[in-house]
């Protein structure tokens, strides 16, 4: 388990929803609740808008000594200082975003031994695998079992954190099967009580 | 006139039609036909399609001599060596993209003197101007009159491209009202003969 893997233990994926201020004040309280990183997601703003919310998130996250990642867009990670840059299988390579990053972190989403392989082999820092349960946050996922999760385990040398559908109720196999950390979006960005939500997220980490 | 302005003359700009293949066929005939830049738009491709498509651009429009933009996103402008990135109102501002890309060219666009006085105070190396005339392939665009691109082109220095709507008929009154070149994306990207269309676009320019 490398510092990393720790930093990476409760990692809060942000949703599309259009009002910044909301997004800030739910990200502050699932921090208050023990969120240990947290990735901005935004499939449907412009750059300018992205931009600005990742510069409050990426204050927010500093204030707090948290981990602070943007999904996709490397220009939009580099202008907000952020710690790193996630990228699914259809966005821009690991490669060539090293080639833009430097020594930020790079994330890669891996759904099988073959995608985790290849992300470890071009340089992600960690992975994020899944989708493990069903969820209605990503469109037609690729699905990953729990025993492909442990074959991934077996497979690669960086941390892991498995997303997808993930609950408090389901941690324990997610760890158990080789997670080292487990990465939520609606579980803490829908739920009434985010900082409940993240604080009953983490007594199972 | 400068040599940059030039380079704009005849400008093009890509839909987004699915397939890659039928893209790059039509900017190839395009650039046959006299365009002289060709800016890449994809509003639906998610990064590693982008990108694979922008190589394919550029290394089309450098055989050529032909300028080549990203828009939007500076990431992608970056990682396939484009000559600059084209940015609108509600992108990564020209300040946080010049950040990024150095020397490269920089596009804004511009519906009114206000926008136009500042993102070349900002430092835009062109400005793009419109939407001129009613168009389909820009949502609720902004309109700016023959009148007030005349006003743009009294109260700034840098090359002017005139877009939207823009046909081979209407390009001598936007040129009279102080465009430099005109974008286009429909008039050749939707035509039966992109190469014809790019020249009788070009004997009014
Ligand atoms: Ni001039």
């Amino acid at each position: 388990m490398s510092n990393l893997a720790d930093s990476l233990r409760l990692y809060l994926v942000t949703d599309d929803r259009p009002d910044a201020e909301s997004v800030i004040a739910v990200v502050r309280q699932a921090i208050m609740g023990g969120v240990t990183a947290v990735q901005l997601r935004r499939k449907t703003d412009d750059g300018g808008k992205f931009v600005e919310l990742g510069r409050s998130l990426r204050k927010l996250t500093r204030e707090f000594g948290v981990l602070f990642f943007v999904n996709d867009r490397v220009d939009v990670a580099l202008l907000t200082d952020a710690d790193g840059v996630h990228v699914g299988q259809s966005d821009i390579s690991c490669k060539d975003a090293r080639k833009l990053v430097g020594n930020k972190i790079i994330g890669v989403s891996a759904a099988n031994v073959e995608e985790a392989r290849k992300a470890e082999a071009d340089g992600a820092d960690y992975l994020g695998i899944g989708a493990i349960y069903q969820t209605s946050s990503k469109d037609d996922a690729d699905m990953t079992s729990l025993a492909e999760l442990r074959r991934i385990s077996q497979a690669t040398n960086v941390p892991l954190v498995a997303i997808g559908g993930i609950t408090s109720e389901r941690v324990p196999e997610v760890i158990g099967a080789g997670a080292h950390g487990v990465a939520v979006m609606s579980a803490i960005m829908s739920a009434t009580d985010p900082k409940l939500a993240a604080g009953r997220l983490l007594t199972k980490l």
